[in-house]
């Protein structure tokens, strides 16, 4: 155990970077004037950078010039895994050794390590989950079913596949793991989900985010898909119905009558 | 409201059928004498005839000739669309007018009704959910967390896919609301879900059956499903494996305990 990032990196062939998402940019920096020759990175960040709604594996690739990268998500509450509770993952990297390799070394009897290629795919999956959360706890705080809840959730796949399929990963991803399966955890049990239901309670954001010590990833994202949205002209109907609740004032009942006026179309599209 | 057939039939020129999965066949056959000319169905019946393994579609086109058919599916709990709360739903048919047909009469402002082409995967969805609630239930039963049934709903989704697209279903309906979304409701909060976890509480089936007067649908189609994944060459290990916990008395522990151990692979596979 040491602070010493050069003392922490040594001559490592595989570093693990599990780095809060707005922080690793800085240590990625400072980690390339002492990075081992070779040495390949897993990153378990979940995120986007809000300045610049960048990919964990991309700011990586800025910073640490060629350095091979996979990523690491999925739906993973880590008391559970700590607790010894069957658990499963995804780690996805361009370079399919890379994958096997981490698979190998993460994969237990209660640890199932999937892999995958589609970087994009995977990361963008642990950070859209999150608003998609934030509306599932709207739902559940406006005293609404499992009908609803499971509607936001089903759909938010789509919506989150869409987005992603523009911007390069593959649609399928999220329905695995690393998308659906995180997303299942989230709408669960996590803290996104609790917040969302604050606001349908018909708290405001500013008093329950004074009331807690926990930072709501989700806040942010919202802010970023809904950026990445226009950017990639693709239509999020309902991470723009969160938007409008935080941050334009909204009434949540509003947002989800909207959602429900919108025409009749096909599953497919 | 009449128990007549011929007096409910009349003239009708659509006609909603929504008879238990085991009853559709003799209803249908008798209706075949008095039924209107033209007149198209939307079946509303999840499930699959268990001596033949047939979905309700089929057995709709073998007694009544060459009907036109909808089926409707997706995560519809009555109780909670009776008390307008918001809910979607899924209307598939070849006959991509009359699935239009059928949207604009159900759709209202708490009930947002999609279309499909895909009539296989939308029925196979809402039989096969059953047996996946069922091993998410035994889950619940084991005390694992939120992390290990998150992966079996997600596996679960590529497990219904890969059978439905062995029999003709397009593997991504399964993503939608007659497959992903049916399942999280019912793993949410359907009889098939407590179930399981009685199971994995390690009562009996036999106790548990006979202390409840809830039909257990997953029971039958757990093993419907198996002898379809064999006709088909399809593995299924989660379906597999609550067939061996309730037909073979494997412990439910040992079961996941096998899942768990399965070689390593990529997700997509």
């Amino acid at each position: 155990m040491t602070a010493d990032l050069r003392v922490a990196l040594g001559d490592s062939t595989l570093v693990v970077l599990a780095i809060p998402s707005q922080y690793l940019r800085g240590v990625a920096r400072r980690a390339a004037g002492c990075w081992p020759r070779g040495g390949a990175v897993l990153s378990a960040a979940k995120g986007l950078e809000l300045r610049t709604q960048r990919r964990m594996s991309q700011i990586i690739t800025e910073e640490l010039g060629g350095v091979r990268v996979a990523v690491l998500s999925g739906p993973n509450i880590a008391s559970e895994i700590a607790q010894g509770h069957p658990a499963s993952s995804v780690v996805a990297s361009r370079d399919p050794r890379l994958a096997v390799r981490f698979q190998r070394l993460f994969m237990t009897g209660r640890l199932r390590v999937y892999t995958s290629r589609d970087v994009v795919g995977v990361e963008l999956g642990g950070a859209l989950k999150n608003p998609l959360a934030i509306a599932a706890g709207i739902a559940d705080g406006l005293g609404f079913g499992f009908n609803a809840k499971a509607a936001i959730m089903t759909r938010g796949v789509a919506e989150m596949a869409r987005l992603g399929a523009a911007m390069g990963a593959n649609a399928r991803t999220f329905s695995g793991l690393s998308g659906l399966g995180d997303l299942i955890t989230t709408c669960l049990g996590g803290r996104n989900r609790w917040f969302g239901e604050q606001i349908g309670r018909g708290r405001s954001m500013g008093a329950i985010l004074r009331s807690t010590p926990m930072v709501i990833e989700g806040v942010q994202t919202t802010k970023a898909a809904v950026a990445l949205g226009h950017q990639q002209g693709v239509e999020l109907p309902i991470i723009e119905q969160v938007y409008a609740v935080l941050f334009r004032k909204r009434p949540p009942r509003a947002a989800f009558a909207s959602l429900m006026r919108r025409a009749g179309r096909s599953e497919s599209s």
